[in-house]
């Protein structure tokens, strides 16, 4: 029932649905079922070190004869690196994130590789497009995880992204079921990337505790914080009145800073600490109620679409 | 092409289109044009005084044989003048908004009204849906002028709204073309409510400055402000500077209130002062380069609305 796509050959999948990569929560489990479930399953690269990239790459191709790729953001220090691995193990599509599409998307071109860049603005996806990639990731407000600074919504920003660009545009931010992907290709997208939905898998690597913390959640129970050092949308616990406290008395990025430390994302989103830790998730968190396995999330997420298009006409 | 909703015979109109009543920019003449469109025309009754708004309701009825209705915040002293004169002057269909559902809602019930009241959650939905309103307008973040405090998406809220409620949703922010349209209807919302799209029609009293500053604005000119006074999405100019300088601050609400002081958004909107005026406006401003009479502006959603069905399937 769902449309075609450009995006369907060039990545080789069923669907045009994008399982996002995430710090975290979508390891080799994650990417390989999202595969064998018919969408592009992503390895979300920006939590592991070189060794753990390598295994969880030779992991997922254990798990799927499907093809994935790898989300790779690129601010750590560690990038070539993990790209240099990437490419060894045959990895062909990089979704690239928080830093510039010029710095490394002809590169990876002439390696024969897939490269989609994750954009907040038009203005940022005209650049990717220039830069050479094949697609973008337009990225809205209600997202979870890193976010623009604009605050645009992705009902209003698709439609503009699209206005500008010849390549394919992937809608991200709100979408969780079936008439929200179906919204999303009313809007012109060519394919949407799921990311909070997918944290509540069977097979994301989320803890368990977090995973219940997303089922029990209220509409209203995430913010866009810390927008003075980078922005990031948090499910609201002890670290995000903290938070709070601090941007309430205008704190500076350096208290931000100070205050964030090193590990706050694994210790609330790996390791279940939800009180002291860091949990990144979009607006639908409120929406999810189930934990089901990828394939079962798929099939259900079709069934919504055929029933969404259904209103249309 | 649009689809049946059972607000077409709720409303008598033709299309699942309601032009938002806002303050000063909708007045009889925009009113009578979007009823004989065939969308719902609303007389936006926030800015008048109680004479003013009995001659704009005459001058509506002297312009289309189609009904229309007005939108009423009720936070003003002469709310119950206003409700009186709509009355008498034979208005059966009320918007209402910024305050409880339950105030006006049974009394206008008994007289034969249709009633609609104005949401930014579900839990507040579900409060209209318990008052007796006959329908909800759910509005998301990206919506211009006041705003709610939880930040939820148009994308994020419609589906969780229409979980919770029996009644027909009507959606509203984020949306200025037929593609919005018809992400809306596939997000399951019975109508649209358009109002930035409507700000900037030939029959809009908006002044022609704030039109032309419309035209020119970039994606991410607009903020929601004020949040710790009454939220508001504001176009930025100079009077926009003077506010995000005192919220960098931390001011108190007292000096928030005394900033915006009053007559703020008169002078912007409908004085055409541009720097020290207020402007309010939705997200999508930026997707505005035309200034349409509305029978075209509708002529052309409802083009576009088919384009996106067809890339549904």
């Amino acid at each position: 029932m769902l449309p075609n796509s450009p995006l369907l050959k060039l990545f080789n999948i069923k669907y045009p649905i994008i399982q996002a990569g995430m710090v975290w929560v979508s390891g080799a489990k994650l990417a390989a079922a999202s595969a064998n479930a018919g969408c592009l399953g992503l390895i979300g690269a920006g939590s592991m070190k070189p060794d753990l990239l390598r295994s969880q790459i030779i992991k997922a191709k254990s798990l799927t004869k499907q093809s994935f790729g790898i989300n790779l953001p690129l601010l750590y220090k560690d990038v070539e690196v993990q790209i240099e691995i990437a490419l060894e193990q045959g990895i062909k599509i990089f979704f690239t994130s928080a830093g510039s599409p010029k710095k490394y998307t002809s590169f990876l071109k002439d390696k024969g590789c897939v490269v989609v860049h994750v954009c907040s603005t038009p203005e940022q996806a005209l650049k990717c497009e220039q830069a050479g990639c094949d697609a973008v990731v337009a990225e809205g407000f209600e997202a979870g995880g890193h976010n623009g600074i604009d605050e645009i919504t992705t009902m209003a920003l698709i439609p503009q992204v699209i206005k500008e660009l010849k390549i394919p545009v992937i809608a991200a931010g709100g979408i969780a079921d079936g008439s929200q992907v179906a919204a999303a290709i009313a809007l012109g997208a060519s394919a949407v990337q799921m990311g909070t939905r997918f944290v509540c898998t069977h097979e994301s690597s989320a803890h368990d505790n977090f995973k219940q913390m997303i089922l029990q959640s209220k509409p209203g129970d995430t913010r866009l914080m810390m927008k003075n050092l980078v922005p990031v949308r948090l499910l609201k616990n002890k670290f995000f009145d903290a938070v709070e406290q601090l941007e309430k008395k205008s704190a500076s990025k350096e208290e931000l800073a100070q205050l964030l430390g090193k590990g706050r994302a694994k210790l609330g989103m790996l390791d279940g600490q939800l009180e002291d830790g860091e949990l990144e998730i979009g607006q639908v968190c409120s929406m999810i109620r189930d934990l089901p396995t990828v394939q079962n999330c798929v099939d259900q997420l079709i069934h919504e679409y055929s029933l969404a298009v259904k209103r249309l006409s």
